[in-house]
This record gives structure tokens, sequence and C-alpha cells, in this order.
């Protein structure tokens, strides 16, 4: 539970918003409020987007090969792997995996599709996702973007087909998040024409590579690229790791053994000892070896170079996050019907026993969780969009593409760390029946568990987006690392900093809203979407500029800029999550603008209001102590959350069922029975 | 991570705390601080405490068959089962598991050893915990507790050495918490001198039952006890379920399947048909019927006498909240042994890549919860000091029995949820590797999860210890479920519910102290321990009659009390954990004040701070909104509780090695290999 204490005190919250009825039906309340009326399929239509079309695939999938979420239960681990790979090829023959490959090699040519059917893939079996995301995001994605037309003639076919299995190799067991210090190394032999792949220690062996212990034919390896005895930094090889499979000569393969969740994934470590692999075997699409060992590149800086390929990362990113969003409306609409339909206590004379889902404390619970999870959905959508428009050359300039990859890396940790916390939260709503695996919850769990840090550490990419917003993702700091940014903002007058700053002219308008003293605090609406954008731009503006000042002053005060940069290092990583929080807001009020005025423009009205407000809420003594929230406005926060909530109630099931997980990929019959 | 957002930007938090060199180490600080150094052995003899001899035999024994941690992977779910039950008969010969029981039939006869030994014993696998809480604490506890000597006789020797397993069945598929509605029935046939249980639906069947799919021969069952056309209420019957494998005449058995973690326990349900067993078999401590058919009791009012045979869980509830501290002290034993060896990122010239655990943000994540690990451990000590001697007869009259019962479940609530918030940020900090079964995360997350429901929901539990607070443990109202509590407040005057809660006289103490306005925020230093406690006693006092104020005025103003108890239920859960965190923090402090001056003290004292800081901090914005803190001295609190981490951070590794967590049981070679 949370530490948070409410505030609600006074006698409004308990006279004010509409009465509910047993059944959680409202009547029509003193201050006029009507209970929309959600029409489930159009609100259905709406959550999918352009892409129904695709999701209606995926959905009809799912179903069709529903057996898994039980195979992954009883199968031993062995099997249940080949049983993940199988089902891998069987659906890639239908077409939802290729979506975002090119036509001509016998993909769908549509990166945005790619990601609504991943994303709707993420109801089911997450091995499954897990599995087709190595394969076709990973592996796939890298031969696309880092190979040249004879990697893509060569191996997109086969390899979006399924019919070759291959892995992505970047991590190592002693470096994952700082991939520029890697130890494998890959030397140019001019004599004849090879690199020549070695791990050079013990702990430089590629770790938690999926598709790595029993699958995989080839891997992309990423190395130090050495050329007549100069470095020229980390690039990518594709390398045979397996031939019929046994690991290939000089390779040496382990399995990573049981892990928390994702067992039908097959993940390994792999070690090189001196493997030749041809000079073509270089994906050379920003770099290349010449014959006779002469080092090419279009980019001249090698931090740029380095940054450039791992941005093609931002497609692996962009789905983590969004299958995070989906697991967590699978435990919603879990948790949700069952609490519209598990009694306990009785609390009048009536005799029945009381709706888990009229208590206020399980409203609380579940139903901010249900707004966020709304809210990241069009966030989400909104960056599916942008993601779409780069790839397809729509938008690609170099800032569009940096914004893109910073939105992404803070989407997917918003994401995760979403997943992660109302997977936990609805487990525990459902008591005890939440801990049997039919129930779904220990698959979800153990299976989302690592999302908040493959594809990246959530606080390393939140790094990442700080440094954007630190640097005004200037092109010439874009390749900074933890020092180099502290430095770089050292080395600035601090209205320089505050100048470069993106968010510079938000703090202008939000002066112009936020008046200064109380002012907003007597006039404005809590529910007015402006008011609500104000304070999160306004907190935005200042943890930014904050954060330079700090990271500025301890610099000039002569501390080590790596001192400077441990003790600001939270500030920082607050400043990007409230970014993050604004985009979200930002995404959910245009959405809902947008819509014809209309009953569902009502109800998702209430949930852009009760995630705003809980955002706020949450960081309520922050604006305090920052002099845009009033103690007494901020009691009337909680308790409008709390008005909100009640409001939400009678909603919820529909709210839920909209989300369109197929009944089959509930299970949960002990616990939701005829509802499911 | 948290959605609170830091508040420290002034230049002082960069400026007065001491300076870390590279290895963590302190130079003396302008103010004067010189760190303390931490006396290991001394440290955990003073954890470990009276019990030191019955800890080191657990730990000799959990090391003597580490080999279950390993054998939790390999084996198949049945196998595994057996292991455990193999494993419990084994260990019970070594006398660890019988410590609470009486020394005439082969236990020890000290309560106080056998929670010290269950809580050392969870630093293990966490299946032949609970497995030995099942058959020592709960069959073996009702068995102790509910019968008399009959059955004392009877039972007790082959249950304590494990010859005879048996069930605790109470849980019912659909009645968890509210006990006083399960459906089993027992009718008292007067003509054969027998009980005849009988479940009377399909989801009145016991479930999650431990020991119920496999090993138990006997039950523990509670049911409705029916005489002579007459209901009882809930009384508990020893049945026989199994008899030479197979299920008992009448019995039907399921299994519970696969769960999220615990798989090592055989869980199942359990279905009556005409069960007939003998009038004897009656747990007729507190009621009895007679051969005839005449119902007694030496407790007149059933709700009463139903509370008093549920206070004899007490000990379980004391148990799991241990094992939940202890299961976080393995984790934050890695994962701070992790941090102390794992580099990442270059935050310096010297081309070395910096610790973890020197980064603020990483201080921030593992210290706080260390603290609070520390603080949660001598409360609990408290605790268990009281269970024993309310059990040893020592005091026991009815008020110190409530205020320990209500002080078990609340501490339960706390300790559980401390160890799922924990361990979670235990695995973020280790990255992919805490993902990995070897390296225990995957374990300890699934194992621990039904930590916070079992043995009590902790929100049902946290409404146990609100009601005790606004009825002031008053015996006649004691018994009363939400709707009872509801329209008790609403019959009082306000200023009664006030004068009856017992923290009235902690209100006056409080005013004392804080004499209202900012006086404190200018003179009182954040680190004297009586601010400390007056702040938290200020909150709870204030949560617990403004709780007590909604109650009365929503039902004075007409609403129904469900829908009132509804709407306050938050505020009320609220109360109960400021008075928890309260009680805690007294514990901590009481215990550092005990101590001798030296570097022993001044390293608790930093961890009390540490803890106290981290609540009011995390609550900051409840004290803003209630007068308690000014925004300045807020921002004052959160640079304070960084400080705080610094401090803490060159003694982590010495802290978490004084939990005494035998490096066996830690695994995780590849996390933190040589400090292990």
């Amino acid at each position: 539970m949370s530490t948070q204490t409410p505030a609600a005190e006074t006698p409004a919250a308990e006279t004010t918003a509409p009465t509910t009825d047993e059944s959680g039906a409202l009547r029509p309340a003193a201050d006029g409020y009507v209970q929309p009326a959600v029409d489930v399929p159009a609100l259905t239509r709406l959550l999918d987007g352009r892409y129904a079309e695709v999701r209606a695939l995926v959905r009809h999938n799912l179903v069709e090969h529903a057996e898994i979420l039980t195979d992954a239960e009883t199968l031993s681990r062995a099997d249940y792997r080949d049983r993940v790979r199988d089902l891998t090829v069987v659906l890639a023959a239908t077409g939802q995996t290729g979506m975002g490959f090119p036509v001509e090699f016998g993909g769908g040519g549509d990166v945005g599709a790619s990601i609504a059917a991943f994303e709707t893939l993420a109801f089911g079996d997450l091995s499954v996702l897990v599995k087709v995301g190595v394969q076709f995001g990973l592996f796939g994605g890298a031969i696309q973007q880092l190979g040249t037309e004879r990697h893509h003639e060569r191996y997109l076919r086969p390899l979006i087909t399924g019919e070759l299995l291959g892995c992505f190799a970047m991590t190592e067991t002693g470096h994952g998040s700082n991939v520029q210090a890697i130890g494998t190394v890959a030397t140019y032999d001019v004599a004849t024409g090879e690199f020549v792949i070695t791990t050079t220690r013990e702990d430089a062996g590629k770790d938690y590579i999926g598709n790595a212990a029993a699958h995989g034919e080839l891997a992309v390896v990423f190395a130090q690229l050495e050329v007549g005895g100069e470095g020229r930094g980390v690039h990518a090889f594709v390398v045979p790791i397996r031939v019929d499979g046994e690991p290939a000569p000089g390779v040496r393969i382990e399995d990573d053994g049981l892990k928390m969740g994702l067992n039908g994934v097959d993940n390994g470590r792999l070690w090189f000892d001196e493997v030749r692999v041809p000079r073509e075997s270089l994906l050379n699409r920003f770099a290349d070896v010449t014959a006779a060992g002469v080092y090419e590149s279009s980019i001249e800086n090698p931090n740029r170079r380095f940054f450039t390929m791992l941005g093609t990362l931002v497609t692996g990113r962009v789905s983590v996050g969004a299958a995070g969003i989906s697991a967590s409306k699978v435990a919603l609409t879990i948790a949700v019907k069952y609490a519209l339909q598990r009694r306990q206590f009785e609390v009048s004379d009536d005799g029945e026993e009381e709706l888990l889902l009229n208590y206020g404390m399980h409203q609380r619970r579940l139903l901010p969780l249900l707004a966020r999870t709304y809210a990241l959905h069009f966030a989400q959508e909104e960056l599916s969009t942008q993601l779409h428009d780069v790839l397809s050359g729509v938008s690609d300039d170099e800032q569009t593409k940096r914004e893109l990859e910073s939105r992404a890396a803070g989407t997917k940790a918003l994401g995760t760390w979403h997943a992660t916390r109302t997977i936990q939260e609805c487990r525990e709503a459902c008591g005890g029946a939440g801990y049997l695996a039919e129930n779904r919850f220990a698959a979800l769990k153990a299976d989302t568990d690592v999302f908040t840090t493959f594809e990246g550490d959530n606080h390393v990419l939140l790094q990442l987006v700080a440094k954007g917003l630190l640097t005004d993702y200037a092109s010439e700091f874009e390749d900074m690392d933890q020092l180099g940014m502290a430095r770089f903002v050292a080395g600035l007058a601090v209205e320089t900093v505050v100048e470069k700053t993106r968010v510079h002219q938000l703090l202008e308008r939000v002066r112009d809203l936020l008046p200064g003293g109380d002012e907003w605090d007597q006039e404005a609406g809590l529910l007015d979407p402006e008011y609500q954008l104000a304070m999160l731009r306004f907190r935005e503006e200042h943890m930014i500029s904050g954060a330079a000042r700090r990271l500025k002053r301890g610099v000039d005060q002569g501390m080590p800029a790596g001192a400077v940069f441990s003790r600001v290092q939270d500030h920082v990583i607050g400043a990007a999550d409230a970014h993050m929080e604004r985009l979200v807001l930002e995404a959910f009020v245009a959405r809902t603008r947008a819509l014809p005025e209309g009953d569902q423009k009502v109800a998702l009205n209430l949930l852009c209001d009760l995630y705003a407000l809980s955002v706020i809420e949450a960081d309520r003594a922050w604006f305090m102590e920052h002099g845009r929230l009033s103690t007494q406005r901020s009691k009337a926060i909680s308790r409008e959350v709390a008005s909100l909530c009640r409001k939400v109630r009678p909603l919820a099931g529909d709210l839920v069922d909209a989300f369109g997980v197929p009944t089959e990929m509930l299970r949960a019959a002990a616990l939701i029975g005829d509802l499911a």
C-alpha cells in the first residue's frame, strides 16, 4: 500500500458526489452529473485505432492457440521452448509477425502495423511475445536496420518465415547498460579478408541472449572493431553460432537456465574463440571495411556513429513499452471483473455481503491504475505513430529522430513500471485465488518482471531522456555519457542552460497560466485540463532547470563531475519522469478533446481527470514545496480523486471490456466465472 | 520508481556532507561527523538477541540442507513436495520446529524460541518454511490452543515429530477474510454421539489448504456448529482426510495445482459429504457439546467466542511478519553486495567505471529499505517478546491480549508489504542477472508474494488494527464487524470518540511538543528522535480522530453505514498504518537509546534517523497539509535523507553482513562472487 495518507476529511467528501446503489448504478447527483453509458464496441474501436484489422488477426490467432497458456505450465522446460518456437513459426505464416519488414521480402511494409500486432500479442503468453520480439524485432531488426542489400537479400526472407532463427548478441555478463565498454573484439585480418571474433574475458561473454541456448543458427554480434591495430568502436557482425544443432567451431554456448519467467525463451551465453567470418559479415549500413583493410564511415564522429547504430533499437523499446501496457490491461480486466462478482463482509442490514468494488479502498487501489492504463495507451499510440512516420521517412530530420528516441525510452520506462505495479496490485486485490497459476497472475508477474530491465534499464533510459532535455537534443551532445553531460552543463551559464531546454518556451506559457501566489488555487477548476497541464509543465520546467543548476554549481564548486552527477542523479531522473508524465497527459487530453461530444467523451474525460489528478496528488508535496498548491487545494485534489473513483466505479466493467482482451486469455474461471 | 520527486535543490546538499572517495570511505566532514566502524559479529549478536543459540542451530541446519534451493528448481513438483516433507521431518528431529510446544510432549516449551527459529528459517527455501508453518504453527497450534488434554495426549507427540501431518482447514473458496460466513456445517447427531461434517455449497469447499493435496492425514476443520437445530457459530473439529494415502470416505480432495510460488507445499481443496467424526473431535477448549447434545461454553457471547478462537491465530501472524522481514534481509544482502562490486559507466577520468552503490539514485533505492528493515526487525523483536509473555502467562489480561492481536496484525501487514517492495527493488537493482533463478530473486519474489494475503489479507488486518484504535480495545466492541464499528462510532459524541482513543493522552503530549505554527520548524533538529516521534504521534492521533469524525458525520447525515464505511475506508486504513509506523519508530528509538555509547550506537542511530525521516518524507504532503511542516523544512528533510544515505553508504556492506544470512542461502555467485 502507499505510504501516502489520504487528506480528505471534510464533510464535502461525504455529501456532494452521486449516490451509488448496490449494483453500482448511479442516481443523478446534486451537481447535475449524469453517468455516461459506455458503448463497449465503439470504445474498443477507438482504442484499436487505425490497425483494427491487424489486431483482429492477432486476437484470432491468440484464441486459436490459447492452449499455450496451459502448455506453459504442464510441459517440461525443453518442450515448452520447442512449443514456443513452433508456434512462432506458425504465427509467422499468418503474416502477423512480419508486418514491419519490406514487402519485397515477404513482409507487410508497415511499421505501425507491426507495433500494433506486437502490442496485441502481449495479451497472450509472454514467452511467445518475447520469442517473436527476439526473432523479428531484435535479430530481424538489426539485419534490416544495420545491414545493407547483401544482408537483406540473404537473410530477410528466411528470417521472416522463421526458417532461420537468430540472436541479437549485444549484452555481456560484465556490461549491460554501458554497451560502449563491451569486451568482445572483432579484428580484421587483411590476409584472409576475414574478421576474427574473440571474447577477451570470461565476463565479456554474451549473456541473456534469446534464441542462443537452443534454437538460433546465427547471431548479430556486437564487438569492438579493430582494423590495422586501430580501435573503431562497437560494430555488429553476422556470426554463425550453431550448425546442425551443435555449436559452431570456436563458439561456446551455455544455457542461462531457469529464469523467474519467460521460460519458453531459450536465453543463453555465448563465448567466441577466434571465430572467423568473411568481411561481408559486417552489417555495413553505417560503416565498412574495404578488402584492403581501410575503414570507411559516413559518420565521422565515433560516438555519434555508435549512438546512430543504437538508435535502431528504438523499435524494440517502443514494443516493450506497449507490451507492458497490454499486460496491465489483462491484469486489470481480471481484477476488476473479480471485484464485480466477489463479495466480502456485510456492510448493510440486507444480509448480503458487499461487492469488493463498492469498497472505497478497492476503488482507490484499482481505478487510478485503470485511468493510467488508458493514459499510457494514448501516449503509446502517439509514440507508435511517430515511430512509423520516422521509419517510413515521413519525418526523419535528426532532431525528430532524437526526440523519438527519447520518448521511446521514457515511455518504455513508464509503461513497464506501470505493468509491475499494476499486476502486483491486481494480484493482491484478488487474494489467495490470484496466487494460483491458473489465474494468470503468476505468469503475468514473473514474465513481465524483466521488462523494467531489458531493452534498457528503466533508470538508465530516464537518464537518456534527461540528457536530451538538458542538452536540447543538440546534435553535438547526443553522444555524451554522464560525465560529458555534467561537464557540458557545467560549462554553460545557467541562463544558457534554461535557454537551451526545450521547455523554456513552456515556462513562459506556464507563467501566464500561473500568475503566482495562489491565484490559480482560488480560481481554476481542478477538472480544467489547462490547469492540469500547466501544473505538469511547471513541474517539468522547474525540475529540469533545477537539475541543470545543481550540476553546474557542483562542478563550479570544484567537486569531481562524477560526485556531482551522483548527487544530482535522482533529481535528473525525476525531471525526466516529470517530462514523460507531461507528454502522457498531453496525449490523453489531445485525444479526448478531438472526440465528438457524447457519452464516450464524458467517460474518457473522467479517466483523463482521474489520471491527471492522481499524478498531481502523488507529487502534491512537491507542488506545495514549490508554491503551486495551497494545503487546502491539495486536500481538495485528494477529495476529487476519491469522487472521480466513485464516478468511474459503475463504468469499470465496461472500461476493461473495451480493452478487448480475448476471454480465453483471461482464464481465471475460478476468479471471474460467468463474467469472463 | 516512486512518483515522488526529490525536493533537494539548494547548494547545502552539495556542500555540507562528508566526501566519499572511490572505495566509499569517508573523510571527516566539515560538521565533525566521524564515520563509525561496524563490528559485524557484535551487531549480529545484538540482532540475534536472546535466542542466539536457537538461531545458530537453524543456520547450521540451513547450511546442512542448502541443496534444497537447487532441488526446488530441478525436481518435478511432486518430488519437490516430497523432498520438502522429508526435510521437514528431518528438521523436526533437530528440535528446531517444536520449540513452542510443551516439554512434556517433546517440545521446547518456549514460544519466543519458536518464533526466532521460524524467523531464521526464512533465510532459506520458503516452501520448507511454509510447510513447517502449516504443520507446526497452524495445525499443531490449533490442536494446542483450541484443543484440550484429550487432543494433546493423542496428537501432539506424533505431530511434533512430523510423523502425523495435518491441515488447518479454515479458508473456503467463497470466504477468505470473512470466516464467520463460511459454509461448512457440523451437525451434532445425538443418536450416535457424532458430528456430521458437510460442505453445503461447491464454493464452501476448503481451499488453499497446505498439506491437503498430498501429505496430510488429519485436518482441523472449521465449520458452523449446529446442535439441536440451533446454530452456534464457527468451531473447529479434527477430521481424518486421508487413510493409507487415499482420501477418507466422504472426503473429496483436489490439488490446487501450480502456484506462483511455494510449489513445495501441497495446497489443495477439501469437500466433506456427511463425514462422521466422534463427539471428542471437537476442539473443546472454549466450547463443548455434551453426549446428550447440550452446548456449553465458558464464553457467553458467540461473537466474542469466535474472536477468542481466532485470537489463537496470533502466533501465525507474528511468524509470517517475521518471515517477510527475513526475506527482505536476504534480498538486501544480495543487492547491496552486488552494488559493491558491480561497476557501470565512467564518471571520472581515471578510466574505471563507477561502483553502483556510489550512485545517488542507487543509494536512494536501497538504503532507506535497509534502514526500514532494521526498524522492522526491532519492532518485530518487541512483538515476539510480547507474544511470548502473553502465551507464557506472564501478562495475559484481556486488554494486553487484544493489543497484542492488533500489533501482530499490523506488523504482519507492514513486514510482508515491505518484503514485496524490497525484493522487487533489489531485483531491479541487480538488472538482468537478478532475473535468473540461480540468483534467488525468482524464488524470493514468487514465494513471498502470497505473504501479503495469507494469515489475513493486509488491508483487512489494518482494518482490525483501526477497529482497536477506534474502540479503545473495549471488550464489548472487540467482536464488531465493519458495520458495527461504523454504528458504534456514530453512536458516540465526537468528544467521546476522541476521549476513547488511546492516543488521546498522546495528543496532549504532542501538543506540548508541537506548540503550533512553525515553531518546531525553526527550532528542533531533524535528527532529534523526540521530534520524529512527535511527528508520527501527531499524525496518528489526527488521523484516528479524523476517521472517527467522518464515520460519525456520515451516519449522522443519514447515509447508510455501509456507504459511509466505504468512503472512509482508506482513511481508516491510513490511520492504522500511521499507528503502526509510530510503534515501529518507538521500538527502534527505544532499542538504540538503550545501547552504550559507541560506534554501534552511532551506526544504528544513522539507520533510525534514515528510517524516521524516510517515513516523514514519504508522507510530507500530509504533514504540510496539516500544518506540521513548512515547505522549507519539508525540503530540508529530503536533503537530510540524501545526506543520511551517503553516511550509511560506507557501512552498507557491514550492515547487511550483520543480518547473518548464511552464504549458502545467498547463492548468487554470478552476482556477488567473492563477496558472498
